[in-house]
């Protein structure tokens, strides 16, 4: 089919005017005209992660002016390798609302995984093609060549995956700023850590860097959105913003240029662990370096001393990074840290995640967010408890609280009883008698 | 003693130029000179709650230039009525690192309970009278009169309370509001709804506005803190930072400054829920309208369909509050809206409360508040995972995590194995050859 079409990505299609099956699917999900969706696609403010063998996948879009998406990391490593049991969270994720699902297994079938993902998972699919390379090839880090890491990337595009992370703004500038001690805790991005370890063992450039045109080139073919890795997250507060940070941010405005350039599909990644009060500022400058291009971010987490709860420190961030513009939340289980989620582990997150981009939807005005907080609200003010439940971000959660503790006066809950505001207040204005004792 | 004493209250005394002792235990919990304490304290930008008869009490400051500090709900109610129960969540509370506790019971021998709670708890101990009138004089509601209202806050302060909430701003004109249906949700506030209640049955003014003065003299003559509440706080998205609040507001700013002429010390309460894109211009208006008096926010819930996770909604919005300025949150827990939280569920409001303090010293750059961020983030370079469940907020979590999932390489975790990050940097860093496989 490939030869009849005068666009190979969406961005493409948006520029000629196109108004695509993707667009429309997506556009439905915002409250919004698929013309309007377009203008954002072809701008680049706006994403449509759509790899074209991904046949059951369920478009989205990811942008500032569309409602905040949230994306939900799985895969098995060494010490947690149970396939089925990963389909399992996918499936579950899935159900509780994740748009996308990012696959970074590092141990075993990583490829037989990934393709079954790709059939059966209707969230976008996304990779870090870097973490599979020593597993695609059986062959240690330092023994890859540049080649070798393109043809991964190559794999990852032709299984089906819709978007990848890329961590092309790394360059031995970064090399010489860590030996000269300017960070705390260095790197802490894996994959970056990885082209790190192989630069400094082989001498030679970042080959994500040094062949992006070529990278590009294999993207465009399939349609696979490139979501450019910042390898200098800050790991820790103290690094936040520093020299590091801001270097490769400007390295990833300019690659972003380059694959509009090339008619491929991008969004930014950004931190991280950060003070609350820079987050905003964070997003602002990611803006005007990337020219208004999808900035997806992991947390960011505002303090680092509470392992354990980094679902909670990442939710405050991501609704602050939300509010400011960022598009798209990666979210943070309580495990970060600490050990691979369980599935537990993973629901935790995902709730924390919808509401931090909830919250952010409702600060930044997106169409419709408001929608369910105010039926939630004539709920509560009516003490219709099912409707309550109904609206709910986690229905059954909030169900279980209340059968746990019946209230004694019906429609009233346990904490307040009869001294219930919203009770007397129904009263009072209705001009009953408001009884209490 | 009293006599021999030229002030009642620690305002009193820092307007005179004399650190007190309690100026001296509050200061050294700050990093601060106790002059220096002393000077807010005179301003009225901090507080020190201290009723002289509450002996055991360890000494705090609340003020916008102090480290956040945070306030533990308990007490029963009619449905959930266990006192020693009770009592057990006080000491865990207070041993999780609660700086105040607010007994809000409302079933039984509730002075009892107070009392005990003035014999044994060190955090300051904070009531809402009203609730306890209908209790105190076991009469139904319309039937008490404005001066059984001031006789229970007289109890309340003889007893030892340290802060007590009081709904001044409350007035006929709100009823006119409310009336005129200008709120989704009307009053969500208790205590509000208890007053509007009297009001609404009685037709008469609020007591708590008429009689401030006789209200203020009970509060100099023990040193009870005066925390103006917020009947109007917003109780969802949608009634957020309307007239009612504002016209509420202004009242309370008028109060202070009343207070403050009498000697007493005022914190001021405010929201509630609101979207996250008016936390900081409400704290704000707080400040200058209230002229710098310490804000105490419930919440703010930056969403309303999160039940069974306004510990995180609200952890968002407190983070968002403290860095803005707020001096004071209160902890919302898991089961707020649905049942009368338990000890597991206190437990998570406190965490989720600590993590938004700690977030927003941070941001407002508190003397001291990245030392632990800092230390942690040693640890974790290090590989170091004793010190690091010593520093973080809750050890004993991140801990179980570690242990439930051992990872077979030494030093790692099980989410990355030979993939971690910090691993690879390290030995990248040291010149080292890295191996993953």
């Amino acid at each position: 089919m490939e030869h009849t079409l005068k666009y190979l990505t969406q961005l493409e299609a948006a520029r000629q005017g196109v108004i695509t099956q993707e667009m429309e699917t997506a556009a439905r999900k915002e409250h919004m005209a698929p013309s309007e969706l377009q203008a954002l696609v072809a701008k680049g403010t706006a994403v449509i992660p759509a790899n074209r063998r991904h046949l059951c996948l369920d478009h989205i879009g990811i942008g500032s002016a569309l409602s905040t998406k949230i994306n939900v990391n799985l895969g098995v490593s060494k010490d947690c390798n149970d396939y089925g049991m990963e389909m399992d969270k996918v499936r579950a994720a899935v159900g509780m609302g994740a748009h996308a699902i990012m696959d970074l297994s590092s141990h075993g079938d990583t490829r037989g995984f990934r393709r079954t993902l790709v059939r059966e998972c209707p969230a976008a699919i996304g990779t870090v093609p870097v973490y599979d390379a020593v597993i695609h090839f059986r062959r240690p880090l330092d023994e890859l060549s540049a080649e070798d890491f393109l043809a991964v990337v190559r794999a990852h595009a032709e299984d089906g995956v819709d978007f990848v992370t890329l961590h092309c703004g790394l360059t031995r500038k970064t090399i010489s700023q860590l030996k000269a001690g300017k960070r705390l805790m260095n790197i802490v991005s894996r994959g970056g850590s990885l082209i790190f370890a192989w630069m400094s063992m082989t001498g030679e450039e970042n080959p994500f860097y040094e062949h992006y045109d070529e990278l590009l080139e294999i993207c465009r073919e399939h349609d696979v959105t490139v979501s450019l890795g910042d390898a200098c997250r800050p790991g820790c507060i103290e690094d936040a913003s520093d020299q590091c940070q801001m270097e490769e941010l400007v390295r990833l405005g300019e690659l972003t240029e380059r694959a509009w350039e090339r008619g491929v599909q991008v969004m930014v990644e950004g931190p991280g662990h950060m003070p609350l009060d820079q987050i905003a500022a964070n997003v602002k400058l990611q803006q005007t370096i990337c020219k208004g291009a999808p900035f997806y971010v992991l947390g960011p987490l505002v303090t680092d001393i509470a392992p354990g709860y980094d679902h909670i420190t990442s939710a405050i961030g991501g609704a602050a990074a939300a509010a400011a513009g960022a598009a798209f939340l990666c979210y943070v289980t309580p495990a970060e840290h600490l050990a691979l989620p369980d599935l537990e582990d993973m629901k935790e997150g995902i709730v924390a995640a919808k509401i931090a981009a909830h919250a952010g939807d409702i600060a930044k005005g997106i169409a419709g967010a408001r929608d369910a907080d105010r039926r939630m609200s004539e709920a509560r003010r009516a003490l219709d408890w099912d409707t309550q439940f109904a609206l709910a971000i986690d229905g059954g959660k909030a169900r279980s609280y209340r059968e746990k503790a019946a209230p004694e006066e019906e429609g009233t809950c346990s904490m307040c009883g009869k001294f219930c505001a919203i009770r007397s207040m129904n009263k009072a204005l209705a001009g009953e008698h408001v009884d209490i004792i």
